[in-house]
């Protein structure tokens, strides 16, 4: 006879304090960036604790650590529920850990309950969410979802450490989980993360419903003008391309934005050339970064930046270079999926809202390849790769209870 | 009996010619800065033909390098004409060059004639006035006019040379000029200076008569935002510091200069703090060079850029910062001595315009102890500090021939 099965919410509390404790930064971060000794040493934590409770533990030749418990149909590919483990370098205590220990939560809940799902149940760490260290970032999920991992190779890190090593080093130094290969049938993936944003917490809701994650692209974009001497040059005679800059980001930021509230635009990074405190820029360059859920918007966002850019330039007899470095397509999550978190959440008597994640996550490589949904939980004010990034603890379990729900739900379906 | 003094066009070119040897870079520029090997060279040189002219050679303890013949009353102080031997790294073979040879051109063309004068004339190479290795600039005309120069001893250089080393070798390097106490008497001071702009190559003008230097203020303006999530953050939760600077910027840019042709403005420095594409900026920092020939005037640019910068940071909920780092106040030259410029240039039949210098020059510190002024000549597309910097040879030469007319008149008063 099975029991219902209950978050453990002091359990999941003191997990998340010990996993904070590995790598922990003076400030009350966390610094457990991928493939480090820190990063080995919360995988080697999370094996050991499955171990104890009797689930099989794997790694994939990535390093994705995957805890397993079975079904009750072994024909059924697994349901996964995870996040990473991994962090930025001056990053939060949540951001990963709270939905890959959430998700370790929800198994031994069932398993405390001696809860039957059809589907077995398998909670996933994916390697190198954050790519801080080794970029790109969202390597784990990329691996298993069948990306071109032939190049990463000879990548070398950001503190010079050689990714090939490093990797190899990380998947022995856990024996006991056995190796299998990188990529597999599932039957669906649920994650539960920190919003990262401030919508929830403003709007006080408790449970955010992701229905998508927007599209990503980058531009750079560099004006040419010609240098001159702040002093000697009159307005006549300036070809400036700070100010073709000026006029092009401003048009943009008053319009963009402003007339699409599913828009984002941001300039992140600005520099001239000589940057010369008395002498008028030979060139400036900025990045924008624009999402949009849509890809059709996207392309027109793009096109207008690039409209803008070239017609500020030649305003200022300057000449513009506009590249994208970066082009990352949006995915909606299986209505299916979604429709089972609002479900979940319903039940639990809780408010939610649907939301588009404006951050990748892993999910939005599992999306390609199976039902995926996100549960976003909020945090305070919506700091994230910060060292101050917080969860209200009543907020951790809360999201929690909602991955509980969906799991039972999705890995049992009717 | 005297000839009348006339310029050797050939020889002029031809010492311009050895000089941009000194320091020489493959690109056709000069890289001979303050007090390094090739400066010493290029002292050497000049203190050689001098020596070989029969003129006396002297030196004081900042290194100026000063050339006289004498005059006829031994009671006045000399009058000085003269400019800077050092360059930028990647400077022009004329910025200062041409002056400062021009200078000694007039004193052969004195003696060639044997000319009397009233008043002894001596050229004077001014140390340092570039400032690029050892800032700050124009450090012999500062230090002759007396300023402070306690300060100086623990300057190191860009290169990490010691200025108080580097200047002791300098001198040290140069026996035959006798050492003397910095800054005496003079008459007045004239100086032949490329226009380091435009606006005499566009109008086709072969003389710019100088009235005054413009008076600089630096100003530091650091935007505080919040940093946030480039995807994640709705535009109503942005606290962009990026939207803040560009909008004061914008407006800045829009109004001071079209509205007052005298006034400059110029942003050469920006800077997003992480500088990450995909984070709306922790802070934006930015420098504002505004220039304007009357310090009334400079004073209410500055007070508009603190009231914009403050009001488009709080629109954006944003915080400023305004830090003025450098005020130098401009100088109106002497109208006696800008009308004796006018006057030689009219007798060579010479068209030429009154001009304001927006650059520095040591002249803007003789103008504070003595009648001083300043003839400009054009330079191909107003390039300066730059290895491209040029001038057409007959140029150089109507620069040199007002130089002569123009000391003559004004070291033999009526």
């Amino acid at each position: 006879m099975s029991l219902t099965p209950r978050i453990d919410g002091d359990r999941l509390l003191g997990r998340l304090d010990a996993f904070a404790g590995i790598g922990a930064t003076p400030a009350g971060g966390v610094n457990r960036q991928a493939f480090s000794v820190e990063d080995r040493r919360a995988r080697r934590l999370l094996a050991e604790l499955a171990l104890e409770r009797g689930f099989t533990v794997f790694q994939d030749h990535i390093a994705n650590l995957f805890i397993r418990r079975e079904g009750t149909d072994a024909t059924l590919p697994p349901l996964l529920i995870g996040s990473h483990l991994d962090s930025q370098p001056t990053g939060g205590r949540f951001d990963g850990a709270l939905g890959t220990l959430s998700a370790f939560e929800v198994l031994e809940a069932l398993e405390d309950a001696q809860a039957e799902t059809r589907m077995p149940v398998e909670v996933v760490a994916w390697a190198n969410e954050e790519g801080s260290r080794f970029a790109p970032g969202v390597m784990g999920s990329m691996a298993f979802t069948g990306a071109d991992t032939a190049a990463w190779k000879s990548i070398v890190g950001a503190d010079g450490a050689v990714l090939a090593a490093e990797l190899k080093a990380t998947i022995t130094a856990l024996p006991e989980a056995a190796l299998r290969p990188t990529g597999m049938p599932i039957s669906g993936y649920i994650e539960l993360h920190i919003e990262q944003g401030p919508s929830l917490e403003k709007e006080q809701l408790p449970i955010g419903v992701v229905t998508a994650v927007q599209g990503t692209r980058w531009l750079e974009v560099s004006i040419q003008g010609t240098a001159g001497h702040a002093g000697t040059t009159d307005l006549a005679y300036r070809r400036d391309p700070m100010v073709a800059a000026i006029s092009a980001i401003h048009r943009l930021q008053t319009t963009i934005m402003p007339l699409d509230s599913s828009a984002r635009l941001t300039v992140g990074r600005i520099a001239a050339r000589p940057g010369s405190i008395n002498a008028i820029p030979q060139s400036v360059a900025f990045t924008v970064d624009i999402r949009h859920p849509r890809a059709e918007q996207l392309d027109l966002v793009e096109a207008e930046v690039r409209q803008v850019c070239a017609a500020e330039a030649e305003a200022q007899h300057c000449t513009a270079m506009i590249k994208r470095s970066f082009d990352m397509p949006g995915a909606a999550f299986s209505p299916d999926m979604v429709k089972t978190v609002e479900e979940a959440a319903s039940s639990l008597r809780l408010q939610f809202k649907h939301m588009i994640s404006g951050a990748f996550h892993d999910a939005l490589f599992l999306a390609r390849v199976a039902p995926a949904a996100m549960i976003f939980v909020p945090c305070r004010d919506g700091l994230s790769h910060n060292e101050a990034e917080y969860v209200e603890p009543g907020h951790a379990v809360i999201g929690a209870r909602v991955l509980l729900r969906t799991a039972i739900m999705a890995a049992s379906p009717r």
